[in-house]
Formats: structure tokens, sequence, C-alpha cells
């Protein structure tokens, strides 16, 4: 057998072409991009002005244990180097993980729909998972429902909060409750590449509780609200148990040199960071005050991208949108086929993107004209 | 249990200090770094100007398949882009290589000593491995040892050429008669990390022969001649059905933005790696003249290192030179604890190397004064 039947089961990622060639083919131009949940004011600037003074430099190897970052990380977090691994991405973290503590015929467990990675790297590395449906209509991640589904195979949970790709997240008591209530020798790792947009008191990091937990596991990214989504890096945090065995298993050099460059000038950029999550949380209201509106309902978000209701099957509107230049993402999944999930823009972008959905919902007679 | 009993084992990779902070300690400064086989040129010109002209871009995702990389490589190969899988540098190739054909079971070749990942990487994906020991005092990667280890486990033959840390080859038909009388379900993956540097005619690629062997995969990186070590990218070739199953299990953002704008510009930068392999082979061979001088011995190199006998154990000359400034590398391995292996550097760093390792033999009372 060349390969197991798990990764003879698998579809190859299938690349979306560049929006340059998008443009080319439908013929259109100035495509806004709202559909990959990234910072659309930019990188952080302190980031790319570190980047441009060592560029040169880039033909030396990066450190193997991002000797600076995780000094500069760990010291803003109040936690120690131990409970530090840094991934390529907050991707390469979540990899790690279920390789190295998911053994065969152990499980992990995860909300559906929440991000979609876990099922993937779960099936390429020959292991199983289960979802666990969020609740209908509500959406709720229902923390009862997640740990009524740990079973003696399950080695690990997945838990997204703010969830991509709904908005909601789990208020910080029932949180804690979950993360209490699971049994020790099951990893809860929560996803907190959203955390830094949350804007109520209940939505916020579980970071403190490493040092109480010894299976907890808080993985984040720099991808979103510090702007480097082109760089690939994210880190997880843990109890210095876990970070070892994770350590372990990662590649040495597996963070590049301009990443740790860039994430380390980008946590000293908090000016970028507050203008990022202010206009996230102006827009977003905005949006919300738009569709309103024009009548459609949407998923509450502490994300920094919108769900929203189009009336009908969401994928026509995903198209319509993007024969107008503006690219949302539609999620083929049943329970959220009637939505469209779009990025927080700049209030240019959100303008050009209200004006087009009131559009396109017209012309697909899902709104009175 | 937490982890299997191979990840247990496994010791994580122990980070070396920055140059910065071993300065500091040793309090020395101006240290020249010839231990990682890194380009001495610094980064492709070319590269880094397409760098600095997209870093602040660099707040979106990169390509999920390296589009515009990817059709440049094709066709600078004269190969189809089907032919191609890229990864987080040609390390993650190899991950991904053990990781999706290697099954519970089944086990990795490699000749020994060559490139050190080979066994980690198996040992941390709970996979077995069995070194075929180099032949002892010529280093020769002898093709029938290789072609007798092969079992009924064997999944993959892991083969350096030119070897890192030997800098000896296979020759062409050699390498041709090991492909071709390896079984069709036994893949042959063939490390050319350092075949730009080569200058011997039977020291040379067989990328040509995947259109031939679909149990053949190349295995390329931009980290070496084109000076791109800090961005992490590499490259495998092969036929489209081995680079299908590895585009299953890759992840799709693996290649960092900034390493694919770099490796594609790189590309284009002939000058640079003219001038790289010129200032490889003069170098080189003002470094074996000046060493047979002394009266030293060293393995012939095709690559940008070359080993070098130190007429007793390697490790206290390493550390002599590292007090001098010079960081050169030794590898605790029993066939070659005599040798340490030095990165060939720019003209002065190679002059202050040649300096400072005569003074350390001297020291160590190697050489006659």
């Amino acid at each position: 057998m060349l390969v197991s039947q798990n990764v003879e089961e698998l579809t190859p990622y299938q690349p979306g072409k560049p929006v340059k060639e998008v443009e080319r083919e439908l013929g259109i131009r100035d495509t806004i991009k709202l559909a990959s949940n990234e910072n659309p004011l930019g990188a952080s600037p302190k980031a790319t002005a570190a980047v441009l003074a060592m560029a040169h430099e880039a033909n030396r190897y990066p450190e193997g244990g991002c000797y600076y970052l995780r000094k500069k990380l760990a010291a803003l977090l109040q936690l120690q180097e131990e409970n530090l691994v840094f991934g390529n991405g907050s991707n390469e973290i979540i990899e790690l993980v279920i390789r190295t503590f998911v053994l065969p015929g152990e499980e992990i467990l995860f909300f559906d729909p929440s991000f979609a990675v876990y099922p993937i790297i779960a099936k390429a590395a020959d292991r199983d998972f289960r979802a666990v449906p969020l609740r209908q209509d509500s959406f709720e991640m229902n923390v009862d429902d997640m740990l009524a589904a740990i079973g003696p195979r399950t080695k690990a949970l997945f838990i997204t909060t703010p969830n991509n790709p709904v908005g909601n997240y789990i208020p910080h008591g029932e949180l804690v409750r979950l993360i209490s209530a699971t049994p020790a020798n099951v990893l809860v790792c929560v996803d907190e590449a959203y955390v830094e947009y949350a804007t109520e008191g209940d939505c916020r990091t579980v970071i403190d509780l490493v040092l109480q937990y010894e299976n907890l596991l808080i993985m984040r990214t720099f991808s979103k609200a510090y702007g480097l989504s082109g760089y690939r890096i994210g880190y997880g945090v843990g109890s210095p148990k876990i970070i070892n065995y994770l350590n372990k298993t990662r590649q040495p050099f597996n963070v590049n040199l301009l990443a740790q460059t860039a994430a380390e000038a980008a946590l000293d950029d908090r000016e970028f960071l507050d203008a990022s999550v202010g206009n996230n949380s102006r827009e977003m209201q905005r949006i919300v005050d738009c569709i309103s509106l024009l009548g459609l309902t949407h998923v509450p978000s502490q994300a920094n991208f919108i769900l929203i209701d189009t009336l009908g099957p969401g994928r026509p509107v995903f198209e319509g949108l993007l024969r107008e230049g503006v690219i949302v993402r539609h999620i083929p999944h049943p329970m959220i086929a009637n939505f469209v999930r779009v990025t927080v823009g700049t209030p240019a972008e959100n303008s050009i993107f209200l004006e087009k959905f009131a559009k396109v919902l017209r012309q697909e007679g899902r709104l009175a004209n």
C-alpha cells in the first residue's frame, strides 16, 4: 500500500487563483478581498520596518528557538519561556498537537462548524475525529454537549472561541467550566486566533489558566490583529510538560527568520494593534447597522468577520459579489448554507461591500427594490 | 499514554544561542560563522529587492499553491507544474514524505553519516529507520550496500548527494543504477541541496529521471546557492502521482508569502547564482591548497563545505576556533570524530579561518610550530 486509506481519501487543497488572475478572467479590477479574515489596515508598520532592515541578512538560518521573540513574549504574557512553542502559523501548532499527542485509535473532538482544518489535519495524520454540532439556530457552542461527547478514545478537544466561521464565543465562565470538567488525560486546545478583537467582557483569553491546568493549551496567531498572515507565525501556550513534547516533534527551523523579526517588532506596535481593533469594532457596528436596515440578520460577532444571512442559498450571493469585485466567503456547510462570511474591511471597503451586497440581493430577488 | 514511546525518547532540539549572545558570553566580537552551510555572499539581491517591494502587503495570506513560483520553476526545469511540491524548507518535504508514505511497521534507509534529520523525523513520526554505513576511510556511499539493505519493510531511501556532512557524491552512473535497481514500491528520495555547487561532470542532478521513474523524488532547496536560508523554502520534484499525495498532506499555507516572492526573484538572479558558485569553487581550492601545505587531509567536496581531518579529536579544535571567533561544526559521529566541517566563506572569512585554524592546531600540539 502506497499510503494509508485516510490519506488516499483526502482531497488535495485546491488553491484559489491569485486575485490578479481572477480579475483578468472576469474582466474586473480593484477587487476587494474580504474573504480570509486578514487585517485590512495592512501589516504592523513596525514589523515591516524591522523586516526591511534585515532582509539582506536572510541568507542566515533563523534562530531555532525564536530566542528574542520568546523572551519578549514570555515577559509580555507574564509566563516563562518554557510555556511557549512557536509554529509556522498556528496551523502548525494544531498539526503538532495532533501528531504528538493523538495516538493510533485515539480521536479529537471539535464543534461543527468551526475551524475547518481540524478534521483535515487529523485525517492526514491518520487519526480519528468526531464533530459536536453547534446548537441549531443559536449556533451555541454548548459546553455540556462537548463534555458529554468525551469518550474513552478522546485525547484532545479543539475549541475555537471566538468561533470561526460563526463569530460567536463561549462565555468565560462556561469556558472555565469546560476546562475544569475535562478529564486530566484529555487535552483542551483553545484556539484564540480572534481573541484580540473581543469587546464583550466575558469573551477573553484563558492563557492565565495554563498555570493551573496541565492539560490546557492555548493557540494564538500573529495573522489577524497584528496583520502578519503572509509571514506564517503563531504560537502555543501551555504547561512546560506539554510544550516540551511539542518542541520535541517540531522541526528546529520551523519559523522563518523574517516572521520572527516581524512578530517581535509587532509586539511593540501597540498603536497598530489599537488601530486594528478600533477599526474592527467601529466598522463591525456600521455593517450591523446597515444590514439591519435592510432587514437582514447576522450572528453577533466578537471576531474580525461577520456571518450574514442572505435569505436564501449563500452561494449565488457569493458569486454575484465576486462579479462585482468583492470577494467574501461562502462555506458549504448545511448549518450555514444561507450565510456568507464577510471580513470587516476598511471603511471604504465596507462601504463598497454594503452597496454591492444590497445590489446583489436585489438582483437575486431577496430584497424589495 | 500521553505520547508514543518514540516521541518520549526524542531529545528536544537544543537551540544554539544567537551569535550575539555567544559573543557577549565569550567576550569576543566580529565572529565568523562557517557552521551552517549558508551562502557567504548574502541573499540573492534580486530576492531581497522583491521582498522589500512587497513586505507592506504581508497582511495577506500566501498563495496556497505557490502559483507564480510554480509556473516559473516548472518552465525553468522543463517539467509540468504537477511535478512540483513546495515546502517550508526542504526539511518539510522530507517530513511530508515520511508521514505520507511510510506506514506503521515500514522503514526508511539512509547512509550514515548523512543529513542528520532523517532519523529524527522518522522517530517523531513514530516510524522505523535503518542506517547504511558509509564505507570506512573512503566515506563512499556504496550503491550495492544500499541495494543490499533494502528489505521487505523498506518504503523509502534517502540519498544525500553531494553528501552532508561529508561533501562527497555518488557518481551519476552509479546513482542511476541505484534508482533503476530499486524496486518500484520503494521511493528513492534524492536530496540535492548542494548540487548547484558541483563542478565534477559526473556529479549532477537526476531531476530529468522523474519522467522515467514514478518512485523517484528529488529534493531541492533555496537555502544554499540562492542564499535564502532565513525564508525557509525548498521543493520536491517527482511524478504527478507522488506529488499529488504530498499536496494532500501538506498544509495549504505551508510556504510563507515572502519566501515565495524571494524564491521567484532568485530564480531570475543568474548573476548571483554564478557569483556564489564561482566564489565557492575558487575558495574551496584555496582552502584545499592551504590545508595541504599544512599537511592536513580532507574529503574532496562538491558542496559548499569541506570536512577536514584535525589529526586528533575534532571537538577541542571546534572549541578553540570558537574562542578565536570562528564558528565551524564538529559532528559527534564516530566515523568523523577527528574532523571539523567548515563552510566555504568569503575570501576574507576564509583567510581568517585558515589563520585561526593553524593557530589552534599548533596550540593543540598537532602541528609543528
